[in-house]
């Protein structure tokens, strides 16, 4: 079991609730590993992980997500079972508490991978998935990072800026099944109806019992263009490579010359770690039936 | 350069306008094709290509869109440069006249790679691409085809049908440089806010002048869940095999057992083509400096 709260530049606001940030972690990985450890799927726990942290202020997914340009939350989410190729997705959707789960519902409910908008609100409604308040979803610091923004930048300036923050889980259970999700409220100040990697199939998210599950974060674009998850699964299918040099070849010398951040947490069928990224931080957290919880936000 | 017009089961209303289909695809393969022969762009081709299709109105791209359930037209489109991997993609659109000319402006213009509704508009109506008032998209076949299935279908039936059809574009330019591009209007009476692969870098569209471009077709399910288009690249990458041994492990082996239509069309740096599809038609033409024009329906 693996989760990550976001990879990216280092900031004050990070300093400052370095123990709240590590906190959170381990709050997640706990709560997907819990799911494990009763016996329960892959896919079960990291939608735990997922929602744990989606639940947690702190981390910009479902409550606590980032405010867009006109000053609205919009988050997307997608998960994947390994042993089917299952999959869901939900882009710039607003209102639901945990996006992770309507993807999931997505998944297993519909015929479509990814639904957006009010479209996805009106299958949230027809599954009963949890709905909040727009209020539910503001914190004070993404308020003061949004009013700190806005006079700044003209629509021009906007569209040029990059974005980026995520959560994320992995997980590989009794069963030898593997699955990945990943959930982000966007960045502050964007413009509104920008789909990042974190719906994307391939991109954000991917996981095949027969290689590796797989959750991205960063700057978004670069895991779209990258198609960063299944890059890395990809190398491990056509040269039988181990997980973490997939995870340095695919994040260090394949996209060795990008001018973005990018980072990933993954697991194999062996129960083996991969993880790497090329910025400053990446928060992150793992444990297993044979290593003790880490938690880790910058490089060591 | 090599062009599709969708690829799936054999219908009444494909044979009853085979000629006119043919007729479509021969001016998207030469509308591309001359944009090469004049020293354009391999960008410039595809785009060319693909607004062809989206102009005419037999296609389900542009104008001739499908109409969703709430009987409105939505469409997504996408486009990428081999050189730099540079990609631009929009996803639910309404009122864009050429989808894949929106996406270009997205990938040239701003630091986003994929923008959906609204906020595409809002990018659109920046960057003055040309919009129609709503009537424009719309046909008496889709209209025909709507009001059929309407009634027939409730929501729970709707959430579990496939969805797809598609127009797309691969080219090289004599620089050596590949790209890719590929638009949608969806199909007939999906939930709205559904967003497909043609909107997804890596699934339904992928260039990299190391191994190919790639523009798939089908079940945009399937092609999401296996991240089609950069699967095909994938294997190319890491095995050295040839672009039409890569469509054919992509499509026929790795894919064998998925109960979907799934085609691409595609072209690496040397000029060769690579072509496959497990469905009973795809719709396709290519021509190049050393291969006449071909135009292809069925499997043959």
């Amino acid at each position: 079991m693996a989760v990550h709260g976001g990879a990216g530049p280092d900031e004050e606001h990070i300093h400052e609730n370095l123990e709240e940030y590590k906190k959170g972690l381990a709050e997640a990985v706990q709560a997907g590993y819990k799911v494990l450890e009763r016996g329960g799927s892959a896919v079960d726990a990291v939608e735990a992980a997922v929602k744990s942290m989606e639940d947690n202020p702190i981390f910009n997914a479902g409550r606590g997500s980032a405010l867009n340009s006109k000053g609205e939350v919009e988050m997307c989410a997608s998960i994947m079972k390994g042993k089917n190729l299952k999959a869901g997705a939900v882009a710039i959707v607003k209102s639901v508490k945990n996006p992770v789960s309507l993807a999931r519902y997505i998944m297993e409910n519909t015929s479509y991978v990814c639904m957006s908008g009010e479209g996805a609100l009106e299958v949230a409604k027809d599954g009963n998935i949890e709905l909040e308040p727009d209020a539910y979803f503001i914190t004070d610091h993404q308020v003061d990072t949004f009013l700190k923004a806005r006079n700044k930048k003209s629509v021009q300036e906007m569209m040029k800026e990059r974005v980026h923050a995520t959560v994320g889980a992995v997980a590989l259970d009794s069963r030898g099944n593997l699955a990945a999700a990943t959930s982000s409220g966007g960045t502050s100040n964007t413009l509104p109806n920008r789909i990042g990697d974190s719906s994307q199939i391939g991109c954000g998210c991917y996981a095949n019992n027969k290689t590796c599950a797989v959750s991205g974060t960063g700057d978004g674009e670069f895991l779209i263009k990258g198609v960063i998850a299944h890059h890395i699964a990809s190398a491990m299918e056509f040269t039988g490579t181990g997980i973490q040099e997939a995870c340095e070849l695919v994040i260090h010398e394949k996209n060795k010359d990008i001018e973005g951040d990018i980072g990933v947490i993954s697991i194999d069928p062996q129960g083996n770690f991969g993880i790497a990224f090329n910025s400053e931080r990446m928060h992150r957290a793992w444990m297993s039936s044979e290593q003790p919880m880490q938690v880790k936000i910058y490089k060591e």
